[in-house]
């Protein structure tokens, strides 16, 4: 493959990162092609936790396929790593490697690197650049960024709806209001989030099972339920797979047990109200190292999360279709004043399928 | 201006066609470029109703530019028209002038001309040909082609919510959702139609003028109030400019006697329920040859059009924002089957502003 430029390049090693899009986490997907002469001699991605980060595969790539990396240049998508984590530093390779130049699309925000790499690198004489595709980078990894900066992780709701925004009908019934191609969508989104949440009131509507499907990844994610009162059913779908966690406000101490008999865990987070901490909930996942959340709840939870300043993003499935009476996409209490309404930014407007896909953005998220 | 080939001429033409949007109702909006060797020798687009259509315009700007049109090639959006109307047959002008060849975008649904425009010049020794761009030519006169096939006007249905699908707060406040661009977008969406309707909700709780501002149109559209039981006050702001068309359900001598001295016209349809016969209005609206109704009205009056069938098009801003407790769409009652839904296509989605518009049709519209 003919490389002209540095800009195609990093293009390439995204379209490498992004294939670690289900397997990296809590690792950031990164991706790494190594050119010489106008040609790629190496490319690689990051692994899942504790093997190889997409330097230490593109290395080995050019290795297997005979190619000399001396003098030759690396684009990577995000700084290398500096220090000894799961694995050694991968900026001690590249130098070792004798790579002549290294350009990397951002700089790492774990404070463990933050420049490091780059310094590291510089400092045994290799040329280095930084800030090319900087913006594609950091969609790739926005909850990674989220939770390194934020310390929690970036939180995506999932709406399905028909064009005047019902949810469901009154009487509940929502499948489907969207068609088979949003649906597959649906799940892909799922599928790169390191958890999936919802609801008790969903649980006991749909009794979803909330995996995904049709997706060819070896990671499912981990199903957490807000559950203040600790109602779920042991029966419940979803608590008949992998093990759940189940967050809490009010101790049970008998259905505690029982849930974790089940080999659940069980997460007790308190507001004043007692209702769930749903602030103190997100700042514990990000402890847990989960980058993305991926809601798909009813129109309570939904609001509860916007109005505490939970949701990053909305991903919304828009039918071709009305519905005119049924259930809203937010139950908020009515606003006195229309400057009081929750701002957003349409961030991509695609058409899946039939219907129509909206990804809009509550908070401003910066690249840099 | 080069010309490579016909459909490069019929997008000319087409370009001219949308020059006569705000000028040609109740005659359709029609194109038409005159080419010889390569180069447009004459150009022109249909005249307000009386005056010169398309054909006659460029064969006057050919002779004005001092050009031999004998032989050339005419590129008409319509076929050109066979009859003594309020001007006489354009297929005679152009046989007259010599020219060559005529490609059409699609035959006249008139059925005073339906195919006879295209005979009339084959008969003369013309070559002729159709159905180039049809689509593009349809778009531009869907509302003169619904008045032709179906006797009623194309009826868009305007509405500005939040992404939640809320059109107010519970309070009615509803200015300003969509950002000035939306609402510039959708004055000139205004001054295309013949017609603006609204119901008496809108005119009690908001008191609009609903006339087109801020675009440069020397015609405005006529206001229709649908007012079941004339209870408009003579002071709303929407009767005090051009006459507007009330239309009624229950007969009020004393209240149609004052409007009509105040210049008005009052309309009486009623249904069996005491309602206006909004389907029967639609056919009212036809024969007053309305092409295009533009729809701005509450959720009551939405939801009685939707139900009526009598909605064509819907024609839909969406802000960036979340309301969660307000006034929706459309005030239909409650469905029990999800497949009761009223099925839409999305036909256009595009960024306006900070806003998105979606035009989504209810019904099929077929060019040919």
């Amino acid at each position: 493959m003919q490389i002209n430029n540095d800009t195609e390049a990093m293009a390439l090693a995204l379209e490498w990162a992004a294939k670690g899009m289900y397997i990296t986490a809590p690792n950031p997907r990164v991706g790494c092609v190594i050119v010489r002469d106008d040609e790629v001699i190496g490319a690689g991605h990051t692994q899942p936790a504790g093997q190889a980060h997409a330097e230490i595969q593109a290395l080995r790539d050019a290795a297997a396929r005979g190619n000399d990396v001396r003098g030759a240049t690396a684009y990577v998508t995000l700084e290398p790593c500096s220090h000894y984590g799961r694995t050694p530093p991968c900026s001690k390779a590249l130098v070792e490697a004798g790579l002549g130049r290294v350009v990397a699309a951002m700089g790492d925000p774990n404070p463990l690197v933050a420049g490091r790499g780059m310094a590291q690198l510089e400092a045994a004489g290799i040329a280095t650049a930084s800030g090319l595709l900087a913006n594609e980078a950091h969609e790739l990894n926005i909850g990674f960024f989220s939770r390194m900066r934020r310390g929690r992780p970036w939180v995506r709701l999932k709406i399905a709806a028909s064009l005047d925004g019902m949810t469901a009908l009154e009487n509940g019934e929502s499948q489907w209001i969207t068609g088979p191609e949003a649906r597959q969508d649906g799940h892909a989104w799922r599928a790169r989030a390191c958890v999936i949440l919802t609801g008790i009131g969903t649980v006991k509507a749909d009794d979803p099972q909330l995996t995904v499907r049709g997706i060819d990844t070896p990671r499912q994610p981990r199903r957490v339920i807000v559950d203040s009162r600790l109602e779920i059913a042991l029966d419940a779908k979803i608590l008949q797979g992998a093990p759940c966690w189940i967050v809490g406000a009010v101790p049970d101490a008998d259905k505690e047990a029982r849930l974790r008999a089940a080999g659940h865990e069980v997460i007790l987070l308190a507001n004043n109200a007692g209702k769930v901490d749903l602030p103190a909930l997100m700042l514990e996942l990000g402890r847990r190292e989960i980058n993305e959340v991926h809601v798909e709840a009813g129109s309570k939870l939904n609001a509860s999360l916007v109005r505490e300043g939970c949701v990053d993003e909305l991903l919304v499935y828009l039918a071709p279709s009305l519905i005119g009476s049924g259930q809203g996409m937010f139950a908020l209490p009515p606003l006195t004043r229309l400057a009081d309404k929750i701002a957003l930014r349409f961030h991509d407007v695609a058409m899946v399928g039939a219907d129509l896909r909206i990804v809009a953005r509550l908070h401003n998220e910066e690249p840099t």
